[in-house]
């Protein structure tokens, strides 16, 4: 038997088969699964910026999304900004929550779960005192961060669980955020 | 002499006097500097979720932004998906972006440095035999990022790359991806 015969069907707007032909073919030809995403950061005037992600490669070419998406970056007034954007500690949140919930999608359509509803609360803990440089023994990034699932679905609660945790095991984002990345960052 | 005698002045938006203020006052009070930041995360359908980002906490109190700031996230067409937004990975990228941008803003104010424009290009590397469980020895994130800046300001090289340096050494994002953060993940 086959894992479409034995698994019910669910339409969650995931198009598993063309995922799992994707893997094949990049089984078989590892180099094309090498791909380059790239943002373009703006200054606009104190701490705000404007990010365009438009153009990427990978399966061995060029490609552009449909369109280019915008990333307005600030800090709030709080902290004397004007808050045209989203604070980037808080854009850090955001790709969690869209990768982990694009992978619940993902898998849950290929263990056959049929979802209604999916929202991911995310929370992260910053103690200023880093970024502001009052103590060297604090760091700057998050000391931690939590994601909280409410998922309506047609399946039990154990299921879902193991569902989260498939897509945690093969998120980009929770890897970006749980282990360390090198990072250069140098003048043109 | 103090700093505001000796420092030439730039207007690069940035008020720095209100952030040393900060800086003193969460020195004398160190509960004020943590914060939390938030985000909801709402799957759409596929791999399509929009992730808002409004209210936070910090200094005592809450805060919301001045408007919700929403983010569009998707997988591109590549993936057999409808390339609603951004990828989650590429919001990473952006994240960094806007975090070190602001960064240099404030340095380079700080330092009496009028800037003129500043772009970040940033990109980053991933294998995505990782996320395809192709290879396990393939990590799922970044296996390395890239941030090259092209800075037009009234500064020799030597000090344009100090302010770079400086606010790598503050980044709240470039911390959270180059060391690791625990997160956890749970369902409701």
């Amino acid at each position: 038997m086959t894992a479409t015969e034995t698994t019910p069907f669910a339409d969650n707007g995931v198009n598993v088969d063309a995922l799992l032909q994707a893997r094949e073919a990049l089984t078989a030809m590892p180099e094309a699964a090498r791909f380059e995403w790239r943002a373009r950061c703006e200054w606009i005037r104190g701490t705000h910026s404007r990010t365009t992600v438009h153009g990427f490669s990978g399966l061995g070419a060029e490609h552009t999304h449909r369109q280019a998406f915008a990333f307005e970056g600030d800090h709030p007034e709080v902290f004397a900004s004007e808050d045209n954007g989203a604070t980037p500690a808080e854009m850090v949140l955001a790709a969690l929550g869209a990768c982990l919930t694009a992978g619940v999608a993902a898998v849950a359509t290929r263990r056959g779960v049929q979802l209604r509803s999916v929202v991911a609360h995310v929370e992260g803990d910053m103690d200023l005192q880093g970024i502001l440089g009052i103590d060297a023994d604090v760091r700057n990034g998050y000391s931690g961060i939590r994601v909280r699932y409410e998922i309506d679905a047609d399946a039990p609660r154990a299921e879902l669980e193991a569902i989260i945790a498939q897509s945690q095991k093969r998120s980009a984002v929770y890897d970006a955020v749980t282990n360390p990345t090198n990072v250069s960052v140098e003048l043109a």
